[in-house]
């Protein structure tokens, strides 16, 4: 049996409810602002965080809630990050408290995280007030109430879920995500919350999900910025009744491709929906020495202000790409470069052996006013290859980053 | 006697010349688009390049040009970057020997760049065609006309030149700029080109011109895209009659208070008029472990778009500027940072310990809505001090590089 998409989002796996209020972080009382995810069992779970050296307070306290590998529950607020702000670490453990204590779990047993505006401080006592009318409205519906209450200047909620085999049974692994603003590789601005009911310890888990990480939200870049409170993290139930997996073999493979299907997903989602942008870019290199040096160019191609800009215009200004790839510092043999833009609209060649080509302006423009951009660059130096997702630049990122906060 | 700022930029120095025409290059004939810098007897040379490693082909020429360390002339054009495109090095060549033969010297004595759209080859025959007539109005008043012919989406010319002592002697050091776009640390989308009448020689002043870069030219940042085409090149004439500097002290001193001084200027003259840029921001970072930590540190803030379009819309959310210090890639305690924004309007204090402070916005608001602010981070971890150089991002950026080619 293939991969395949199902509903669901966060709840489609056995064992899973969800649901998002509002709590009253946001002005905007039509906003949720505050989502819980909860299992019916105990769950092996796992986390990667943002590599920003200013970390919010929530992903201390997750850190080490996670280190027995294990939780039962999701909690995350919209509309501030609680992070550079006075009191942050116990406004983080009371909200944890509040949820264990209207789950009935241990505090423990809790993952929190936040986003929105830093040097705030958060309200925890709106989190606890909320509590318990948030958990009386868990259910196997409120993937997409959670989804919401996640959003910051996200336009569209992000939710995937897929159907897999392993082990003679079938699983179901599922996620929301949330993005928008301070996105750059190494996590990006952005949640991410996984559940699935395969069978997959601890230690398994977390192998697979950095593994996961790195080739989908680690190739995302909305702005390079690196946000304070980045957090993916995947909680397993275990109700598919597959053999636990616990190293590699083919079950880990399995498993492995469920996630990246889903994670690579919501990644595209998040770029798709990066503030202000009008179009997903990717951008995708071959021939590379190794994977490495082709992530870093490719990155370094869809990070750049002047490649993003071109986007937003459909300008076929191959230069930029050139030159975005020869900063990225790594080794690449300029002369032996190939690039095409391509789209639904159709391919267009744009240079060869490093120089660029005269072509058709109006067929590039055509090419470049799609919904989804794929820059491709084609290298003879190996085998290495990889994709990096990204969006345009455009007014309205200035318009929404001129003047968050109001 | 201290530095004192003097009219003339290129042609203050005893023994240089210039001018500026309109060659073809551009299609508006209003825009210079060809410079020429002559001087009037041998000179010592040094130049620093991009570190980008797609190189334009006016870089390999100029390097060659200037092996021995000596050269007579500048010649630049702007609207074609000579950068991705077929026949570019025989262009750079047609175009010395074009500029030789006028002048009555050696081709190898020309130092050659170019600044424009990438991946189009350059028309060496309009150069070619122009420089009669360009050698014909070269004058001591041609600074001015160089410094336009150099410009791309700069908004103004960037001029300036001061006068010091050196060696019992009063000498020159003078000097042209232009950046706007593809503006980023390690020598930045620009092209800055220095004269001077004090005498030192060729080793000396590649050593001064590298470490002035660094602290100058390399500290600003626009669009955090580096440019295949940056040169800084200064020529020196020896017509001021100090005992020729050849190594470290005082004279070497004094001669690289000079040049920094020319440098620093064009250097902030770049970054405030960056492509779109409605403000000045100067990041200066204080008490970091070392010098380069607190440049990676003040860099990172200035080429975040967050802290940038932060700038734009007057809006102090320090926590941006947290989180740019966070991702730097350098060691330093969150804890013990202090945040205050700076202008003609006052100064305020937005963060003490690594927390954000209540402060009142529309103080606040009348700091950032200078035209100059600066961004003034204290730490605790040393004696490390740097300033990094940019500017806000605008609507204008947008739309300056969404349809930059027509």
């Amino acid at each position: 049996m293939p991969i395949q998409p199902i509903p669901g989002g966060v709840t489609a796996a056995r064992g899973f409810t969800a649901a998002g209020v509002h709590c009253g972080i946001r002005k905007n009382a039509d906003k949720k602002d505050l989502a819980l995810i909860a299992a019916s069992v105990p769950c092996t779970a796992a986390a990667v965080y943002t590599q920003n050296l200013v970390k919010a307070a929530p992903l201390a306290v997750t850190l080490r809630h996670l280190q027995n590998g294990a939780a039962r529950a999701v909690l995350v607020n919209s509309g501030n990050a609680n992070a550079c702000a006075p009191g942050g670490e116990e406004a983080a453990l009371r909200s944890c408290r509040a949820a264990a204590q209207a789950l009935g779990i241990a505090p423990e047993d809790v993952i929190v995280a936040s986003t929105g505006v830093i040097g705030v401080p958060l309200p925890a006592g709106a989190i606890e007030s909320a509590l318990p009318a948030l958990a009386a409205a868990l259910s196997a519906d409120g993937g997409d109430g959670a989804a919401e209450a996640i959003m910051t200047t996200d336009l569209t909620p992000k939710v995937y879920a897929v159907r897999f085999e392993v082990g003679g049974q079938t699983a179901t692994l599922g996620g929301i995500a949330k993005g928008s603003g301070m996105i750059h590789p190494n996590m990006a601005t952005m949640l991410s919350f996984v559940t699935t009911d395969a069978a997959i310890s601890a230690a398994a888990l977390q192998t697979a999900l950095r593994e996961s990480a790195r080739t989908t939200y680690n190739r995302i870049s909305v702005d390079g910025d690196t946000s304070t409170n980045d957090m993916n993290a995947v909680l397993a139930s275990g109700l598919a009744g597959n053999p636990e997996i616990t190293g590699p073999g083919p079950d880990y493979d399995a498993f492995l491709a469920a996630l990246n299907a889903v994670n690579g997903y919501l990644a595209r989602q998040i770029a798709r929906d990066g503030e202000g942008a009008t179009k997903l870019v990717t951008c995708r290199v071959d021939g590379a020495r190794d994977e490495e040096t082709a992530a870093r160019l490719a990155r370094s191609v869809i990070a750049s202000s002047l490649v993003k800009t071109m986007m937003f215009g459909a300008d076929a200004n191959v230069g930029r790409v050139l030159c975005a790839m020869g900063y990225a510092g790594v080794p690449f043999e300029p002369a032996e470069v190939d690039i095409a833009f391509s789209s639904a609209a159709g391919r267009i060649q744009v240079c060869a052996g490093g120089l660029g080509l005269a072509f058709d302006e109006a067929r590039a423009k055509a090419v470049l006013s799609e919904g989804e951009v794929d820059i491709l660059c084609t290298l003879r130096g190996g085998g290495g290859r990889a994709e990096a997702f990204g969006c345009d630049l455009s007014y309205d990122y200035v318009k929404i980053n001129g003047d968050y906060r109001s």
